[in-house]
């Protein structure tokens, strides 16, 4: 036995108790007569003294013991002279009479500390020292909390648990697979699910009516920051249901999660269209925490000989509460600087300042009488010192343009809280999208999302125009601008699957090599269905309050898809890549 | 919305009550003036009435209807005049009022009854049709029960659940890894693991504590029947433990499981030693429902001028009760052919029969006197009418071949009845395992197992002899002759697991590529560790007192590791070949 309780759990009622404690060393002060190391396990940490007078062999031996030993001390407890007001454990130490070394330790590569000074490369490399600090270690507990509730939650409404296979086929629509080549199938491969779509849809299929699992997906893609090549969604299926069926019971999950886990009441969530989301926030994942909605201008830009605006297909702002005062000519100047760098891309940047004394200051003042900039400022409600942010191009572009503004003002004035949650649902979606580079239609979506049915008559028969109008029966689940969700009703009809994979470029060949299980199954009695994913990983960092997914996982790769810990992937022999009836590729 | 009500909740109080119901036509009996549909849904089944002469067109167009048609029907419920008492919903029916096809069916391959027609390729093609039977349903629905209890036992334990990742590293010990092509890595190939084990390790390092995980596991073996590429393990890892905390958390677990699940107590578990079960059941997972223990007979058995005994290193018997006057000669005969066959592969088989005359006849009665046969009955504590079957031969063998006899006469005599639950600990097992053809030691159970304490010391000095003979703290958890977990408590010092992996061939550079990260971490305060991890489809199939674990996974792979209804493995393109720089290998 290496332990009578841990190091989180002695209290003052527990004194003149003989207790045995095992953990690692965090700290110890050496005071001449006495040395005090502080315990710590993953549940805490308690203070150990060891006298020089009463136990001078132990005291000498404890104070051999450097940072990150793994020591087992038997004492009793005593109530302490000094508190610790902050630590649980705080009103006790433990007065130690026995002490043994379970594992010496190396000096750590950094501190284990809240803050450490720990690199990303060295908390990777050694990243079962960095699990040992309380905010990693916080994390993967939170995680595991999230988790365990949602299955509670989902199987309390009647979900089941289903797991779908890792080793399925692969499949070049979405983003590429991770292939497995099989030994006992020589020169074919498995491929690892990038979700378990068709899966969970032939479980409706099967009656299982109500499906979800927390589960593995992979996606072999190139690394953006905070993308990882495996990770972990909330899936979920339900047959004979309508969208508003789906969005019922995963804002009630979600509510759920909040309540239970945060005590945080979400309240019954907004909605809001796909084109209502890009018009009012060039965004289809707006973060609603704060205003600054934007303006239209067209019709008060044209035709006053400013020639930006002249050509621009959309005048469109947003006005900055209270600002206008702060805004030196010099930060606008940066500010432009800001939009017009690559990430951004916008040619320039008009202004429009309303003072507190009643006048009206404009980049373009030559082009716009003062009362026409104040019509200006009438539409966006403009207060005094208030100040209107304008960009113009391109519909799509400029939309996409201002929305960055946005947010970066948004962030600048401090309305983006990260402990304040606003979700959104984001409804009706566009069916299609097209992709300049494959000059071809592609699902939005998936290309199992069924359009609305309004649409269904027009699928074939439209031109370009048509088909980007198309709405799809789809659905996005938002919270402070982050995609924690999307999900869609299903196509549960041969032939109009078949329409929709024909929409998309897939020759009757293809979509039947690919998907011929799927379009099989639709014909033997296929239910209505439809359902959602939630990024998991996503939703923990969110609802921490946190951007970043990094440390939600407890053995993420890097930007080059390394685990850096274990280092992999590596090589292999020769002898295992023979028995799969490969060879590597010479490098051209 | 789709339905009001699901097929199996409406009773005699909601007679009176207009609902509506979807679901699958199970069957339909036209009666002339009537015509009944029974509808299927996850749930149960509810009678549908459809009346000529009050609605004709509807009971028309009901009659069209095939089997698997998925319907949408409203109507009144309605007291049956004659109840079915084996169906939750057998007091009412719906009088329908409203009919709508929402999908139609084609005529199943198999039938959709609780014995079906389909053949097991037929049943894996057309999965989605096999899951809609309820025994094949309710296997699923169990399996997310039990993996929900594991999981809110665990959790309520203390133990996180972390997942961890499944692009790890391939090594070579053990089974043969799945291994995945890096495409950003060029020549570069993560493996899946066979095992979470040195990431669970790695988290007692990095101070998790408790860990569990339900967790997909990968082995690329040459299947057996009922052997599966992908299969789940709850996988368990404790720190600052010795084998009674892991045996007596495991054990409360399983006791949880079964009395919540199956409201079965299983009682405290006995154990057994590793040594004990193979002298006394020639079996590591000896099924202890029945008694026929082992019975040793060397010393009477020699001297006697038979040469078979006279030559062979063992001669052991089981006492198989109350058959002696049933087993004819014939009967013998049939049984000595049975251990004769290469699956058993025993030379013959001696009897020995005490007949409730009180004479003993026997196949060696040549060679014994009647007062000699009784010796050997006294030993085995022999009843009249009981009967001796004796093997001889080479200890491990004839150990192996006489289990293998008495799980026979267990099953012959009805005494493994599935609904029975016998637990056992099986407790130190051998550290290591001499295999022929590889002329070396192999790790018995896997190279980061603990030798016991007392046996370190003799770790590399002894000879072969003392090498077999060193015991591992490692212990299985059997159930009915089932192996259903298994685990051990670690090596956590990074001399004695270099040692370790020194003894099972590995060369410093060997363990220093495949396992450096774990030896790195045992110089950093790595504390005692120990942990566990269970069989979790095994033990599904278990609990409903199954051996077949195939219908316990959804979608299960066939014996030459297809999935027959998707069909993959198959081939991926050249783009993704070159991609991931690789060719295929030329058949040679």
């Amino acid at each position: 036995m290496y332990r009578t309780h841990t190091c989180g759990e002695l209290r003052l009622s527990n004194a003149g108790e003989t207790v045995t404690l095992s953990g690692w060393i965090q700290a110890s002060r050496d005071l001449g007569g006495m040395t005090f190391i502080d315990l710590r396990d993953r549940y805490g940490i308690t203070q150990l003294v060891f006298n020089m007078e009463d136990e001078p062999v132990l005291c000498q031996q404890a104070r051999k013991m450097g940072r990150e030993f793994v020591i087992q001390v038997t004492g009793v407890v005593r109530e302490r002279t000094s508190k610790n007001p902050n630590r649980p454990t705080g009103d006790i130490e433990i007065v130690a009479s026995e002490l043994k070394t379970l594992n010496a330790s190396k000096v750590p590569p950094f501190t284990i500390e809240d803050e450490t000074d720990g690199g990303e490369e060295l908390r990777m490399k050694y990243r079962y020292l960095d699990i040992r600090r309380t905010p990693v270690k916080d994390k993967l507990i939170f995680r595991a909390k999230v988790a365990l509730e949602t299955r509670k939650f989902l199987s309390g409404e009647g979900f089941v648990e289903v797991e779908t296979p890792n080793l399925i086929k692969s499949t070049p629509e979405g983003a590429r697979d991770f292939v497995v080549p099989s030994r006992v199938n020589a020169g074919q491969f498995y491929a690892l699910p990038q979700s378990p779509q068709t899966f969970k849809q032939i479980l409706m299929v099967a009656g299982m009516d109500r499906y979800f699992q927390i589960v593995k997906c992979f996606r072999d893609e190139d690394l953006r920051a905070d993308r990882q090549p495996e990770f972990t969604q909330i899936d979920c299926e339900m047959a004979f249901v309508t969208r508003e069926d789906v969005l019922n019971v995963f804002e009630a999950l979600t509510r759920h999660l909040f309540s239970t886990i945060l005590s945080i009441d979400l309240g019954a969530f907004p909605r809001m269209s796909y084109d209502d989301a890009m018009s009012r926030y060039g965004s289809d994942k707006p973060d609603v925490r704060f205003g600054m909605e934007f303006v239209e201008f067209n019709d008060l830009a044209k035709g006053k000989g400013f020639s930006v605006f002249e050509d621009a297909e959309l005048v469109v702002g947003i006005l900055v509460p209270g600002q206008a005062e702060t805004y030196s000519n010099k930060m606008l100047n940066d500010l432009t600087e800001w939009v017009k760098r690559p990430q951004i891309g916008a040619k320039g940047l008009v202004n429009i300042k309303f003072s507190v004394d009643g006048s009206v200051k404009s980049s373009v003042g030559k082009y716009y009488s003062e009362e026409e900039l104040k019509q200006w400022g009438q539409r966006a409600g403009a207060n005094p010192n208030d100040m209107l942010l304008i960009l113009s191009g391109e519909t799509d572009r400029v939309r996409k343009q201002l929305n960055e503004l946005r947010l970066e003002m948004g962030t600048r004035l401090g309305l983006r809280d990260a402990k304040v949650y606003k979700p959104l649902w984001v409804l009706d979606f566009p069916l299609l999208e097209w992709i300049e580079e494959s000059q071809r239609f592609h699902a939005m979506h998936h290309p199992f999302t069924s359009p609305k049915t309004a649409d269904i008559d027009r699928m074939l028969d439209g031109d370009h125009e048509t088909m980007k109008n198309l709405r799809a029966d789809a659905y996005d689940l938002v919270i402070n601008g982050v995609e924690i969700g999307g999900g869609s009703i299903r196509i549960h009809d041969r032939a109009l699957q078949e329409k929709n994979f024909k929409l998309l470029g897939f020759t009757p060949e293809q979509a039947e090599s690919q998907f011929g299980f799927l379009l099989g199954a639709f014909e033997f009695g296929a239910p209505p269905h439809g359902g959602i994913a939630f990024g998991f990983d996503r939703l923990c960092a969110m609802m921490k309050g946190e951007t970043s997914i990094r440390d939600f996982i407890a053995f993420p790769k890097n930007n080059m898809g390394r685990d850096m810990m274990i280092d992999a992937p590596s090589t292999i022999d020769d002898i295992q890549l023979k028995e799969l009836s490969l060879t590597l590729r010479k490098k051209e």
